[in-house]
């Protein structure tokens, strides 16, 4: 498939075009320049919602739960299953979702698990990048799940209109996650598996950590959530609504919009420097016979290297 | 004490000014330039070992006892704990080391917690800055202990001579490690704790996994260690020490060491750019507009900035 038949597939909604898009995305194929390009205009149409917690508790099943509500209001959904720390997909991340079967054939619903092989940027660039393909293949609402805690997932997270934090009892602990920084980042909080032991805990115990933050404009709400009865998803999906009402009333959808664009663009500038930095030290071996021989020092280096 | 002073009391070995000029590497302050510069010239002689394991597993323990057998061989020792994921020191990670105060009145001995709170390029580039001062210092051998297992520790544990992972029975299995990619920038494997339950298995499955990577000229021993007892920690020695000439005599100390500066170098200038790329996205409000508008697309605005 040819670029320019890829991208009017990907704006066609073509599922097997979208699919193929995703790919060039994992792979930082050359074609995505042209394919970035060509679907740009089209996007920001679609909400994204971030998925974000220690493996096990339960993201999976909330994305499916999502989408089912999704279905029933007529809106497109997109699930995508990222694992920032992998350069392989499936495995534990798609293969215990049974309950995603039930989508699988509903030409409404695309599901994708993505790992980064080649892409320049790692999953910090290509989710963003995966995320405005199925928005340009006009997906209502995008949900991006992460695999686990760590910062790559973080940075995932906070490249979406709304982050959902889930927790559920025993599953690492609130103090963990704070150091991660996604106490930061969250808009709603998710105790998930609210029929287990603990659950009233770990309510009482992110609340406490809330309450030490800062006041933001936005109070994140802490939600329980029993996600295989179902129970408590339908307030998880207008928490999620409301956030982002609340985001377009006060304008803080266009301006967080916008600063994530900025610093991605700053991080695919930075990335493609530094290729070309590697490319001249390999070119000009003297500059790193310098290095070597502590005749340069890094930071002089860098600087000369910082001019063309 | 202005950066030559500075610098003059690094090198003469003064433990106030070293200690200042780490404080500086963390604070990514202006000084850092000349201090980098200053004693670049005077590093290379140190041997770097990293102590790298899930919390809990026993590292600091393992890194007080490494530095006793450095004191009765006459070396000087330094220890770098480092917290690639928050910006505060201390707490957990120097808090419990009670058994490290019995080296804290020996002047051959430099211990010390890191974070980076302002470090253009966070701890991958600020930590190997520090051992650089401690190396001009004059400390024979620099243990950096790493408080995780994810990718941001992998990084600064492959950036030490010889990587040590340090695993113990029911602390994170060698799956997850594998997954952040710790196996393979592992040297030397330590099962700690190794008088508890599940020791022998960790041992195995540990085995198991270095079966299935690919025969390197350097294969990495599985020692047990019990820390506390001390028991195995001459083993620990002895395999670093190995390690250590297997290096120089196959000539892969100076390739590794000059494809870590290489990199380190690359992230620095990369690091750079982009604080200058984000200045020109605000200076310039007409390209950020155009980007927001999707007049621009990402890869075509990362053209554009990626010329001067």
């Amino acid at each position: 498939m040819r670029s320019d038949e890829l991208i009017e597939g990907v704006l066609a909604g073509d599922r097997r075009a979208v699919a193929r898009a995703i790919s060039a995305v994992e792979d930082g194929t050359d074609e995505l320049e042209a394919l970035s390009a060509g679907v740009y205009a089209n996007t920001g149409s679609a909400d994204t919602i971030g998925l974000t917690g220690a493996p096990g508790v339960g993201k999976s099943t909330l994305a499916t739960e999502l989408v089912t509500l999704g279905r029933e209001r007529d809106l497109r959904m997109a699930v995508l299953a990222v694992d920032p720390t992998s350069p392989y997909t499936g495995g534990a991340l798609l293969g215990d979702r049974v309950r995603m079967q039930e989508h699988a054939t509903d030409p409404g619903v695309f599901i994708r698990s993505m790992a980064t092989r080649g892409h320049l940027g790692g999953m910090a660039l290509a989710a963003p990048e995966a995320v405005r393909i199925l928005d340009a293949a006009g997906y209502d609402r995008i949900v991006v799940e992460t695999v686990g805690v760590g910062q790559a997932e973080v940075d995932v997270a906070a490249a979406t209109d709304t982050a959902v934090v889930v927790l559920a009892p025993g599953m690492g602990d609130a103090v963990q996650m704070a150091k991660a920084g996604i106490l930061e980042v969250a808009d709603v909080f998710v105790v998930n598996k609210s029929d287990r032991d603990g659950a009233g805990e770990v309510v009482r115990e992110l609340r406490q950590m809330l309450h030490l933050g800062v006041a933001r404009d936005w109070d994140p709400p802490v939600l329980t959530t029993a996600a295989t009865e179902p129970e408590g998803i339908d307030d998880l999906w207008e928490a999620i609504e409301a956030h982002r009402t609340h985001l377009e009333a006060t304008g803080a959808l266009l301006v967080r919009r916008r600063a994530r664009l900025l610093r991605e663009v700053e991080s695919l500038a930075a990335a493609r420097f530094r290729v070309a930095v590697a490319e001249r030290l390999t070119n000009e071996p003297r500059l790193a016979d310098d290095l070597e021989a502590r005749r340069l020092d890094p930071y002089r280096a860098a600087s000369i290297l910082g001019k063309p």
